[in-house]
């Protein structure tokens, strides 16, 4: 029903999941930032996945947040959803789940908590897959939060050949391995398979030596930035690409404004997020997920303050 | 209905999850399982933990594991079971539903994927306890699966001051921490708040500094020997106590006997000690859960030799 | 008497140290290392380094480097020694050493072996600078050998404001600290401290966010190939840059031919450095020194293989 | 000269480096910490170790370490002397000038800053036994002083087989590990392997599963506690090696009392060790070695609140 068939590029922001003060999901502010992302030029959102909070939600949470993104986006742009859990078969359920609110792609990490192989990792993809059926899927490496399990990119370019993987979320910070991924895929002949990076501080860099596009957490906040760094990119305009990735560097300094003291490093980076697009007006409350410590006011003016230094107030 | 009333200790070996050949539950061995570790002399049993796979399964899945154990025990020690997921309203579904299987205990991590701060791991337990009610909650931590999060000493022992926690099984490895927390128990007049190991190799050691107990994943295959090193040890019969520990500690070696370059650390553990009970005639099938990669006929060869030297076959 | 006024810019690659069979410094290969390094383009070099295997030499075989580098260099551009060593006295005795032999830069990194923190840090970078005198020191950024101490982007600020140092070589490979301390630079408006990466794969990129040149290991074998790269960014034409980095990219692979099963890290890379030159008649003998493995005959023909593809044979 | 012919067993504390304020080494304290040790009955003593702030030390520095605590030994008990430097010609210098001094055993880690490969590390230690000749030399397995690094028990055994190692000293806190190589050493028949550990919060235990003695850095401070220790459990009053070593774990707090937000953790811990010496009388200064960080006022008044706690004072 909508671009599937089109190579994913471009921006695609990591959407956050919007609650209100009793920990319900606030479909009214996630309809919101909706309409804020598609303002913004974005070419497809991925629900569901880290910035989405998607492990802390329940199915029921799960399924209101998918419904309301696809609802809302109507097919203007895919909507990903992520399926990131601790097995094949657990995965496999928000897979399911996720076709049947009409998705237009999956991401998925390997399975975690128990230490897995490569050869593990393959059998978990090509279950995901073969569930997933004609709807892409994509493999989300994200090393940080896997207590280290990084996807290497011999079995990446070896599942996109057999059409197991329609691509890779690169969220591991690795810029050398990201940029084998893509001298790999050249030499593979598999220019279909898409390679995003999940790194939003070095975007221009990333497009610069081949990647397809971004999932910006940050993009939450600024998804008109990272537009114009795509564009400026694609325009062979590195200058303005180079000012703006760095001025969006500098806004990234949201995610340190919270006392590490009092709470968790997610915590503290999708508290900044969502207190920026409260502060906006997207979004109707900053909260974050239970037991996510919130910010408290002062660090929510401290976002304020940097909103206004980037050029958003 | 059991003995919670009294404060556990001595081996509470964390129960493998038989499986079918088709990945389902085989009930009938699990029933064996669990005749097995009674015959054995255990203290209680622990479901649903690391070595049960409890992360790889569906909500179904666990339910039967539930039902089944809590009846084939019936009554006759403590049933413990893990609530082990990513944030507290998964993990607070998981202790309901073990709740209502009608368990003894709950133990449960501290949330993963998502970093987060022993603030938010205090959020987490009160809210889990508060769910479980009468039943006691031990904590359990074991940073190499949490991406490196570490239970803090200060944390445990406040939370056992409150009785949001009965104790901890603790699966770090790291005896002067686990040490520490001996002392510090001792220093806050707290004998009630149980500590055990999950470390199956330095039992006699940890004990004799003043754990209450063992959850070994290696008593799966020889509660027995366990046992006697708890006895020995309790009889002050130090000598005896090491030579049982050096016994299973040169058959813990079963867990190295697959070729690491096709398998996964998990895979390679958990299926020796599910290839050891085949072999003892215990369970049906060796197979641990999708996705991971089983034991080859060979290598379950080399696990029945290193059952045949530590005298249980 | 050298251009130790005009501020370090473009490729200075961290020259290899050519070692005789019985282990001995062999100052006629050295010689030749430097002229093949001068023919290339480089715009300084940098002896004693990691590369140059400086911390397993003897003071008097790092004497005969220095003086041998210093002669045959001949003022045509600087050069920076390494004063690496566990501790601020053993590290200022090689200070004091190469200042003797008429170095044109400094490049320490910080204590090892015993953990230090920042302050700790600052005390050893002011202590140097002192006995440095007017000659510049940089520092030495490179975690990945010191136990993960990474020099705060803070403190270089700080001790470049304070002018203990002239600029830092990065070779954390961590993209986004390298441009925070470009922005930072900049903030602070210290457009005289120096910032080169030091990692050989993403130099393109790294000029693209505002460093000032590179220190390639890489570049002891093509420097003409990394002079390219610098001069096609400044430039402004990134498409040259980016095949060229891509080429270079490729010609890395030499570090993984050896068989890691028989020799480390730094031996597989070192020596992979010390046989292509050793193939391209530069030096005479690929020897690593003692008691790194070397290459074998088969592994050393590798080397050539991915030579001959990256066009230089 | 001394008693080199018999196995090394026991309390082996590792001297600290008494320092004057302005860094020289203050030869008579160093005296008086000799006697100190003697007094309370420690079967060796090391010098030059991590304790001993060897790597920060200059080459005369380390002579007048070494030959004043030989000349007041005076061969009432074993001399080892520390040879850890970053490649095998620097530690191998090391070897030579403790030879020269008159020790009677030689301690030496792996190399660092380079990462090494077993293999490589093996000709390390067969090059400097080859310089120790009769004198016995000891590994030293640090892994978090050398990025990591740990020395294979397979290594271990074989070179103690071959005769190139006399034992070894484990740092690596690695209980599990340490248990295997003393199982290993019976399977291989080598009584005569030296295992010491290095981990002075559970002496009790190891002695317990069969380590031969304990090098503990708290033993300089109370060398007549780890005594006790030794000599309870040889006695087999595991009661009293108990409380002895809960006791010295409560002492150890005082490498905490330091603000670590100043200095690092090297500084704290030999910075309490000699604050403690300083308040006991034993050493004239509590100065750590350039560029640590100096215990203040306060810090050291906590020191001796906890030696008081402790019955030191």
């Amino acid at each position: 029903m909508t671009t599937t068939a089109q190579k994913l590029t471009g921006v695609v922001p990591p959407l956050v999941t919007p609650l209100t003060s009793s920990y319900d999901v606030d479909t009214a502010s996630l309809a919101s930032l909706v309409a804020h992302q598609l303002d913004g030029g974005v070419r497809g959102v991925f629900v569901l996945g880290t910035s989405g909070e998607g492990t802390f939600l329940t199915d029921e949470q799960r399924q209101t947040v998918l419904e309301t993104v696809v609802s809302e986006v109507a097919g203007q742009v895919p909507v990903l959803a992520g399926a990131i859990d601790t097995s094949t078969a657990r995965a496999g359920a928000h897979v399911s789940a996720a076709l049947k609110a009409g998705v237009d792609g999956i991401v998925a990490t390997a399975p975690f908590y128990a230490a897995t192989h490569p050869a593990e990792i393959e059998r978990h993809f090509v279950r995901l897959a073969s569930i997933a059926g004609a709807v892409p899927l994509y493999a989300y490496d994200i090393p940080s939060r896997l207590a280290g399990t990084k996807l290497p990119a011999a079995l990446l370019i070896e599942l996109g050949r057999q059409g197991v993987l329609a691509g890779v979320k690169d969220s591991s910070g690795q810029e050398t391995s990201l940029r084998r991924l893509v001298l790999d895929r050249a030499d593979a002949g598999l220019d279909e398979f898409v390679v995003m990076t999940g790194s939003e501080l070095t975007v221009d860099s990333a497009l610069g030596f081949g990647v397809d596009g971004v999932v910006p957490g940050l993009g939450n906040v600024d998804p008109a930035g990272y537009v114009r760094i795509f564009d400026a990119v694609a325009a062979g305009d590195l200058a303005v690409a180079r000012r703006e990735q760095d001025r969006l560097f500098r806004l990234f300094e949201i995610v340190d404004v919270a006392d590490r003291g009092r709470m968790g490093l997610s915590s503290s980076a999708l508290g900044a997020f969502k207190a920026a697009l409260f502060l906006l007006g997207v979004i109707a409350c900053p909260l974050t997920a239970y037991p996510s410590i919130p910010l408290d006011p002062d660090e929510i003016t401290s976002v304020g303050r940097l909103l206004e230094r980037a050029g958003l107030r």
